[in-house]
């Protein structure tokens, strides 16, 4: 029940941030090109400087596959320097037919030992279901995407439904096999993400958008997080990792991300302790 | 222009054979376990066996990634070994938001130099346009799927229209930037490719679902080549590279790529070229 174990890991860190690591040899400081390997340097500094405040860290596989082979050692060696007792997500977005989807799966939680994936569901259940049968790992199907694009088929509706409330639908159903299933949403669509929330009261919400492209940070921990505060991933990536593209990168990511995680905080005793707000 | 440049390989080759190198250790003829590199053994006997009758060959991602970087490598070295004059597609079905799909791309078409690939369009346009900015490269859309989970979303219909049509509609739009766009349409749907058909007249199918899934082969031909018997990829999987268990699994590939090509070529005279038929 990876759902389960999410929470108490939420509970644990008292944190919903997520650091992701979307790393880019054009971005990291120019004080680390001269180093033997700036990309795995930066890596570990900045994992260092943040993981007292991240829940989980989130791997943009994208930046690492398009290096070839250095970029899956770069994975690797990251990932074998990952702190106990955050979650670790592979931001990989696979779909396929069955067959192919286990292979997808076996790469990212048995190869590469994830304790998460993000997925995209246009292909259905069985396209689904061989990422899910690894009862311990996290599923998150992509529902509502934080682009511009998102508008061009996420929104058409059917039944008066839109696509994305589908998604969401078919994920409360799915979650029922093994209780693994989660949803990405993006931080830039608040209104819907309160619809998405009512549609999927219990199953945690992975949200990108905050930050570099702009979401409300307010509004998508009142609307999207349960009514203690939880079941909810507040994703941050360049905002964290680029704070400051000078020798005090490490600094500034560390103050970055414990802002986070303390506005977060604040934010939901806020909205979603009113009794405590109340006696002050 | 991919478009153009596929049409012109169909009609050199006169073949729409895309061979899928979906090559898994737990399925080659056991006769080649023992040797150094079973898979590259196996890829490279496939592929010399083959490549007269293939004008294309696939290359399942999945099926490399899961075995780590030794999978990359096998992707390198199998690249490195095929013919020209054959067009080799990374079936990838990647999909992300603009600066992420910007990597993707450059996995794909600048790290390993495949002339096309897969994506899943959920996300939209401006995930699918940093892959259509390779002009010279193919982008297919994966508009349809063959499995059994395509109807839970891709049925969906929105004012009358299925979700599959809204796709290769976009995909028609967005063909007129580069000419470069393609769609994926599973061969175990004959009416919808028709459907699909008059929506993209001109844009290239890529066709899975022949063979081990089950599609019916002649209504594909019927329906899902253009006018000229052309603009489709046939994709054969399993059923080619798989053909024997036995040490004779080259042979038995050649043959049956051979009978797939003869199979197609002669279903395109009887329902493209109805005036030669009338002769008979």
């Amino acid at each position: 029940m990876f759902n389960q174990s999410l929470d108490k890991l939420i509970q644990r860190k008292n944190s919903l941030v997520c650091v992701g690591l979307d790393s880019d040899i054009h971005k990291i400081p120019k004080s680390l090109l001269s180093e033997m390997d700036p990309l795995y340097t930066f890596n570990k500094a900045i994992i260092e400087a943040t993981s007292d405040f991240a829940v989980a860290y989130k791997l943009n596989i994208a930046f690492y596959e398009s290096l070839g082979i250095a970029g899956w050692e770069l994975l690797e060696r990251t990932l074998a320097i990952m702190p106990r007792g955050v979650l670790l997500i592979a931001d990989a977005k696979r779909a396929d037919i069955e067959n192919t989807a286990r292979k997808y799966a076996e790469t990212f939680f048995t190869t590469y030992a994830f304790d998460a994936m993000t997925i995209i569901p246009y292909m259905g259940m069985d396209s689904v279901t061989p990422f899910l049968e690894y009862e311990d790992k996290g599923v998150f199907l992509v529902t509502l995407s934080s682009n511009a694009g998102s508008t061009d088929f996420q929104f058409l509706k059917s039944d008066g439904i839109p696509l994305y409330q589908s998604v969401a639908q078919k994920a409360v159903e799915w979650n029922f096999l093994y209780g693994n299933c989660g949803l990405v949403v993006g931080g830039t669509h608040t209104t819907e993400i309160r619809e998405i929330r009512d549609t999927a009261p219990d199953l945690p919400f992975l949200i990108p958008g905050i930050g570099a492209q702009g979401g409300n940070l307010e509004k998508v921990i009142e609307y999207a997080t349960d009514p203690q505060g939880r079941a909810a991933l507040i994703n941050s990536s360049r905002t964290v990792i680029y704070a400051s593209p000078e020798r005090d990168f490490a600094e500034a990511a560390h103050s970055r991300a414990k802002q986070l995680r303390d506005q977060i905080n604040v934010l939901i005793t806020v909205h979603k302790n009113p009794g405590l707000l109340g006696q002050n």
